[in-house]
């Protein structure tokens, strides 16, 4: 309730909306790994940090996570999976900006609604899952006989298969090679796992082609530069802003209203029976 | 600072996201008055008012707000427009919503999305601004003038023109036949500034088919209950809010990922010139 309290004396409901601008892209996207940082000090019981102004993006999210001046290697190992994965055409996510900023809604209102849509399984949550099922794998040797067992169960492996991408996507081979470089007891076992885990999807669903997807060594690299593992959608969405904020001024460089037709395919009208005739 | 501590210390990161049902469809529609009540309560200065288990979605949004029961023509005028505006195909606020839960994501993602699509004046914003455009008309006698002088300054009229309709919105012709019943004073403008407004926009552009749209009356039935101005919006968001849950169970009933292809239509990729020859 004192919240909403807050909340409510402090702003007006007509306020004006701002037209979305390039200042406020580039101050919204530096306010995600702000904020992100400070909840997980929040709920450590630490103070927060605050940014600092002579680091860049990637490291300053590190530092306000951590309090310490990360290494050079981690920062160019979070700074390359954020350029990454900024951005990816009409994926849900930036999509769903697209078509708040049609309306000629603000910038705050696009960004809280791509964080929805991305917040959904089918669009980020995936990285999170690849490691909670490494971890149940455990070792290269186990990968084999969970793999066919979770098959059985009809479990879905994390990683895997793309909506766009029929083949291997090319951002998973170069955080493959991070991986390789930065995270060798992740490399090991994600690797074995992989091979794996796409010969059996291939045995299984031959008329299914599955490759390896982003979200399967991003993980590895995540977890690389020191990120708690339920940090890592939030990350993919620091990245993200980027390209959403992109997407918004694209949107509404030259706007028009997204608003599809729909048609009606279910069954046809009851007729209705009049009242006295029941 | 105060408002993020509490919201982060109340909730964690990776909660499970539970899946749209009906049960939440109605809890989450009954909350948009109640807390759209608190907030007009608050910014007065006055104590919220609790919603009655007697009094129906319509009644209670009015109940709250004032805190007095309100009279059976107010809250049969209030339910019919809210019936009437809770849904419209796959407007934008509406398809933000089935985007969002195309992911898999929560109801309230989905909804906060939804009103942050609404909140654009292309979509949601019009009866409050057929409200300001009435009061600068002021009589029904400076109709024309004003409407002459709008159209050399290139000023929109509020209220007409729509995505799908060409013709007159059916909803307009209800809203209108309630106007003239409960809002005398708004429909002796309304009306005759209609009139005007219809033949300006064929005098102008007789090419392109203008009508009253649902936005034009919606401003007097909205007055004639006793709502706010700068709350017609949001009372939009109320009874579109039925509308968005029953998208959102109807998208999650057979869910499959919104994710569209886009074209590259700029120009040409510039061919870049190698470092050694520049």
């Amino acid at each position: 309730m004192d919240v909403l309290r807050t909340v409510v004396s402090a702003q007006g409901v007509m306020a004006k909306l701002q037209k979305p601008d390039l200042a406020q892209a580039v101050a919204y996207s530096a306010a995600f790994p702000t904020i992100l940082a400070a909840f997980h000090r929040q709920r450590q019981g630490k103070d927060w940090v605050s940014p600092r102004a002579d680091l860049g993006h990637a490291a300053n999210y590190l530092y306000m996570l951590t309090g310490e001046e990360p290494g050079p290697e981690k920062v160019q190992a979070l700074n390359s999976y954020l350029v990454l994965l900024a951005d990816h055409g009409m994926n849900a996510s930036t999509f769903t900006a697209r078509v708040i900023a049609s309306t000629d809604s603000d910038l705050v209102s696009c960004l809280v609604g791509a964080v929805g849509a991305l917040k959904g399984p089918a669009h980020g949550g995936a990285p999170s899952h690849v490691m909670e099922q490494l971890e149940k794998i455990g070792t290269p040797e186990n990968a084999e006989r969970w793999g066919r067992e979770a098959l059985e169960r009809k479990e879905r492996f994390m990683g895997f298969g793309h909506r766009v991408y029929r083949t291997y996507d090319p951002r998973a081979k170069i955080l493959k090679a991070m991986c390789e470089r930065l995270n060798p007891t992740f490399y090991a076992l994600a690797s074995k796992w992989e091979e794996v885990a796409l010969r059996l999807l291939q045995e299984r669903h031959p008329e299914r082609p599955q490759a390896t997807n982003v979200e399967f060594y991003s993980a590895g690299v995540l977890q690389a530069v020191g990120l708690p593992t339920d940090f890592f959608p939030a990350t993919f969405g620091i990245s993200r802003a980027a390209g959403w904020t992109a997407h918004v001024l694209e949107q509404v460089s030259d706007n028009r209203l997204i608003r599809p037709q729909s048609e009606y395919v279910g069954p046809e009208p009851k007729k209705p029976v009049p009242l006295g005739q029941r």
